[in-house]
């Protein structure tokens, strides 16, 4: 069977730059409507001090989920220096469609996919386009989805996408609103005779017991609020024990399968949730094989970007990869993981070889 | 590589029955907001002698589309007589999620394939659920995926379901309302070691050029609408030409990769859109190889049951594996054709041997 390579990756990061202070006008609710007890400067200084962002990056307004995706997309070709022609799949991951404005409904029809296939003008009718829904971890599990195809010898070459507009889904009311943002990232999957190189193994879970419940689509806190708008809502708690418990046993299968040790491991991309959860489980995962964290291993832009789902980790690979973050870079035969978990709950894991 | 069959398969059929006359009292109006240079009663018959629809099903109010898909899997995992523990996939194919009533924001979050897994009380954590998102082809397209992981020895089970509610997003002043139902179904693919049954091959396109826009979602044409709501439309002529011109060289090329011959297939289950459109697709798919088409090739439940997108040929396979459909029935060593149209604009055809 064939390896899975990445041969390019590309982003779109989206203009308008949203700043904590933004937010010192809104008026912060609880879950029944009543006022928070707190000044908006604490909020937010508190907030910031857990998650780690200052600022974080929105969609200009005309710009929806397909636009930024293509922009992505087109970068990612590019990169990998291939006809677009010669895609046999284009593999979308978001989760709320094209959304124009907060409480509008999300546009699937068609698939975000077909509408990225369509702005790359690529002809080819057997370049099959479809999107995948699966939470924060859909890029991953796109990429997943690429190997399985590569491995079961029906395509070559895959555009896998991960793009995501969050601002125009988060209810201002809601303390929340402060993690999202918007963003796209990409990467061209191509089929590889090496064999010790690329995707070396992979971990994907689905917990759906109360954990269903952690990430849904409720009304605003807002009492005032039209009662048939509904927003992306989550029970922060509960996600970050799960995240916790879950992530790192994940990260630790999949290694296990690669056949890779611990010491190979030179960085991990992890989905950019929140800086202080990011870092209990790499703290944790490294408990697991009993080794400290090691310098440098998890590169991270939660700080500027926020958590823009699907979008996070493609968009930090390509930086890293473009050398754009401070102290951070990848060399060839490095051994890194990208790890995710979101919305299902879902988590996932891959081992790749540089 | 191991091969990939269907073990089970079930349906729900939704209760509420809506015939044709219940639409005599809707005001049609042209795109434009103009009314109708015709009576109702005209109107209703000319669209009955085209797309073959009688009456159609509409999910009960309080029943959404994870819902509908839940029972048609339940159903399905009871005939292959599986542990559903033992699953190691949900693929869920829909392009609306869940949406309560019309006019509402679709809500995907979580997938609806994390919500089934949920009813159907599964503690797997190693059962991953996702959806495809892939217009009415989408639940061909979750058995290619199922045979792609199958085949990339990284699954052995897998259910597949297709469901939706249409009911929900059609436009009451738009005839083509007339033609979408809700629907649910599903089947359970497994590994084969037995080389010649199951999956023999497949074909899948996406045309995202003009075809991007054949079918999409948009505003009533009623003026005094809310212009905020917006509900599926489609360019029925384009889509009906489209059809004619793309679905039998796709199914042609499914077959030749077969290596069957055109006698060997017994049965044609083609996504009920349009009774019209699909016996004309049938016609020029036998004319390709020289042949008259042979009698009751092709099963239809169109008649009572509507468009359901995604639903309708899980349905009707179900209900034919069950002897439910009248002068139809599959046995041992029939090669039979699955094979759809819709969004993107998206198609597909398997060669199946049962």
């Amino acid at each position: 069977m064939s390896n899975s390579k990445i041969t390019g990756t590309g982003c779109y990061i989206p203009t308008v730059i949203q700043e904590n202070d933004k937010f010192l006008e809104h008026h912060f609710l609880n879950e029944d409507g009543s006022s928070f007890n707190a000044e908006n400067e604490v909020i937010i200084e508190k907030f910031k001090s857990i998650t780690g962002i200052e600022e974080r990056r929105y969609a200009e307004k005309d710009m929806r989920t397909s636009d930024i995706a293509f922009l992505a997309a087109k970068k990612a070709i590019e990169n990998a220096k291939i006809n677009p022609e010669e895609l046999d799949y284009i593999i979308l991951a978001h989760n709320f469609g094209d959304v124009k404005a907060p409480g509008e409904q999300s546009d699937l029809v068609p698939s975000i996919a077909a509408r990225v296939k369509h702005k790359l003008r690529i002809e080819n009718p057997n370049c099959v386009a479809y999107d995948i829904i699966f939470g924060c971890p859909g890029w991953i599990e796109g990429v997943i989805h690429a190997q399985a195809f590569i491995k079961a010898e029906i395509a070559k070459k895959i555009l896998v996408i991960g793009a995501e507009t969050l601002s125009r889904v988060v209810d201002k009311s809601d303390r929340d609103s402060m993690i999202f943002s918007d963003g796209a990232g990409a990467c061209v999957v191509e089929a590889t005779s090496g064999v010790n190189t690329g995707i070396l193994s992979h971990a994907t879970q689905t917990f759906a017991k109360e954990e269903v419940g952690y990430l849904f689509f409720d009304k605003s806190f807002d009492l005032d609020a039209n009662p048939e708008h509904r927003y992306i809502k989550m029970l922060g708690r509960k996600i970050y024990e799960f995240a916790l418990n879950k992530v790192p046993q994940a990260m630790q299968t999949a290694l296990v399968k690669s056949g890779k040790d611990i010491d190979d491991v030179k960085k991990i991309f992890i989905h950019q949730a929140n800086e202080k959860m990011d870092e209990a489980i790499i703290k944790r995962f490294y408990r697991l094989f009993k080794k400290a964290v090691p310098e440098h291993i998890m590169p991270m832009n939660i700080h500027k970007f926020g958590n823009s789902s699907v979008a996070t980790v493609p968009t930090l690979l390509d930086l890293v990869l473009k050398g754009e973050i401070e102290n951070q870079e990848i060399n060839k035969n490095d051994v890194v993981i990208f790890a995710s978990v979101g919305a299902g709950m879902n988590i996932n894991a891959i081992i790749y070889k540089f």
